[in-house]
């Protein structure tokens, strides 16, 4: 596909926050843009609902439609993005627009982790680019570095904090002491957290993000359904309290590891120690920690979602195709998948853990713990008593671990619920060193 | 140049640390290199005096030569790798080895600094890759970054901790009280800095580096000579414990900054605020912060030097270079280089300010200092007396500015250099907050 050096023609879809925030973009900034892409980019046809939305941003209403056939059929559009987001119909018209030979930018996470490898390797087959750095991280560069910066090396790990509003809300609780749910509610009224916080809170959108990320770094397919996923809703200010006292912070980590031809992915809260730089990551922030035998230990930190990192991300995508069209060269990333590796099924993951637990205050209640504890072969690395409560003669107990099963863990966690001494197990939650 | 489905040649100049890193790469992993690449990697040709060397790495003797010309007129070489470092003859190799129409990847920071833009313009014209990533930051990316996925931004703002020497010195300083020539004597014995360490203590080495940054960034030529630069050898254990004591870290900091049509270029020692990432980035470690309108605030971090971490910048050019060779695609970054911009003088900079002086420990004193500096519109943010000497009757005092013009600042110092009650002004450190 050569250019006839004369403009290269965008087909946008979705004009929500995002697709806004690119068409400001490319209005704005189209003499740079130009002198970047090897031509002039051009808004042909907006994809968009809601006809309305035109007036702000002064696109001529002549450029909308809603009818998908405008886009994919216009043989003006050279590139065509798709910001409409979720699955359907976002997978269908990415799919039909590679079909029809025409190169796609997506920020579409849900898409990507769920469709991504049919979809990569239909534009393989079709020869068109398909290119979605927006969809991890916002304006952070994190795709091209699995892609083209780090492929000389064998990824051994990689560890995300990938969900800027799970993060914003993680910050409040550690650094104000306050509780899950009145931290959730600052984060919805300052627009951080939304109406229907689930994708968010529960680690779905971290699962998605990593189900990608872990995918390109170990050049394997890798299924949602094999990610482990649990979310932050459970912890309590106390956790942070402890945590603190322990000199660790508690960070919604998307973990992805490799080990021979077993990979592990999963998504949970984790202790990690307050001097490492994941744990200084705060606020709305994202940063990715990517382990790899010849580069050794690289971080990747930015805002990871707006308008406008978001933008970032996919202009500069679209100028990646551009230049391809301008300069009538292919220079898409080509693909190059195993078959796949084996999941690692959670039970089968270890790591060190942190448990929380209220007991009755009295003589051998910890001997009963640990003999509990040492029957699944778990060893303790250390034990504090915390406040107790002389009414009803309960003391709370915090136990940090050595490496375990989690399988292990979790049959020494329901002996131990049984235990009449126990009165509750009110956390447990996994440890990276 | 399309590769008959054949392999792809690699004529490797210079079998040093970096050279015999790389070289060990390509023999070790040329399976999944070939799958990368499209083609199998072959090193045809390697050039070194020392033809010792091919012993430890297995490397056929017929391999090694002495004469430039067998890389350069070689037929079966599609690829140059340039490790040889420093400016001559790699600047001119480089150099021929594009005319003749090969493809380079360099390490080379210090030509790219000086000679960048000629190089970059002459591969443009002769249609070939010139890549560069390993010579700034190891394995971290972060000339991608800049030609690739920032492109849509204006950078505003580049703060790098790109010399992982100065910065284990100065961690050492900071976290053990060291004086800077025990400090660098200590690095020296590890293997941190070498035997002559003026390029890396006095900041040329990061001046290369941000000078090659500073020009993607800005899409401007910079030139050496407009970057001021000033190492760390005048930092003492007293100005850390001071900083400690402000809450700020001590770093020498690489900076480019552009407005409107005028940049600053500068290396020099600098007090950031102690809860900055920057602040965090400790021993040999590099980070480099960089800021666009869109992105916002990123930050990429890693090990900066190292035959390992190099290596993987540089296989990972030698890929992508590959990659448009077997496929026949000519994949090289296209150059977008505005007219240059005007660089800002030193004197013209306006940063904050710390002072520390011995004074003579008598009334009045602080008032004639502040008159100097109010006399320079230079305000005075906070003043600590620290200890003083009744024997010599001196006192020690710390002052912070507000932001100052450097030359006012200059002429400040000079001024109060010959008040009788100065004893000595012992250090002045920029201050970015």
């Amino acid at each position: 596909m050569v250019n006839k050096g004369k403009t290269i023609g965008i087909g946008l879809m979705g004009l929500g926050v995002i697709g806004s925030g690119v068409a400001k973009v490319l209005l704005e900034k189209k003499d740079i843009l130009a002198r970047q892409a090897g031509s002039p980019l051009v808004l042909k046809k907006i994809l968009e609902k809601d006809l309305s939305k035109h007036g702000s941003l002064g696109i001529e209403p002549q450029l909308f439609t809603t009818r998908f056939a405008d886009i994919v059929n216009h043989p003006e559009i050279d590139i065509v993005i798709e910001l409409i987001g979720g699955e359907r119909p976002a997978a269908d018209y990415i799919r039909e627009a590679l079909i029809a030979g025409k190169p796609v930018v997506t920020a579409n996470k849900e898409v990507m982790a769920k469709h991504g490898y049919e979809l990569l390797t239909l534009a393989q087959q079709h020869q068109v680019a398909l290119r979605f750095e927006a969809s991890v991280g916002g304006g952070i560069p994190l795709i091209a570095p699995f892609q083209e910066d780090l492929v000389a090396n064998d990824i051994s790990a990689i560890y995300g904090i990938i969900n800027g509003t799970a993060n914003y809300i993680l910050t409040q609780m550690e650094q104000r002491g306050l509780d899950f749910s009145v931290a959730l509610r600052q984060a919805q009224d300052l627009g951080y957290a939304e109406r229907d916080p689930t994708k968010d809170i529960e680690g779905l959108d971290a699962a998605y993000k990593i189900a990608i990320l872990a995918a390109l770094a170990f050049r394997t397919k890798v299924s949602l359904q094999d990610i482990y996923c649990e979310g932050i809703s459970r912890l309590e200010a106390r956790d942070f309290r402890y945590a603190r006292e322990l000199e660790y912070a508690i960070k919604l980590l998307a973990i992805a590891k490799a080990s021979n031809q077993t990979i592990e992915v999963r998504v949970h809260p984790v202790f990690i120690p307050e001097d490492f730089l994941l744990a200084k990551v705060n606020g709305v922030y994202n940063a990715v920690q990517v382990e790899g035998d010849l580069v050794g230990k690289v971080i990747f930190y930015g805002q990871g979602a707006g308008p406008l990192p978001t933008s970032s991300a996919v202009i500069a995508d679209v100028v990646a195709v551009a230049q391809g069209i301008s300069y009538g060269i292919s220079n898409f990333p080509k693909l190059t998948f195993d078959v796949g590796k084996t999941i690692k099924p959670m039970s089968e993951v270890e790591t060190r853990y942190y448990f929380r637990m209220n007991v009755a205050d009295r003589p051998g209640v910890l001997a009963q713990i640990s003999k509990i504890l040492g029957d699944h072969l778990i060893s303790i690395s250390s034990v504090i008593q915390k406040e107790t409560d002389p009414i009803a003669q309960t003391a709370e107990i915090v136990i940090m671990t050595h490496p375990a099963k989690e399988q292990a863990v979790r049959e020494a966690l329901r002996e131990m619920e049984f235990l009449p001494v126990v009165r509750e197990i009110n956390n447990f939650v996994r440890v990276e060193a």
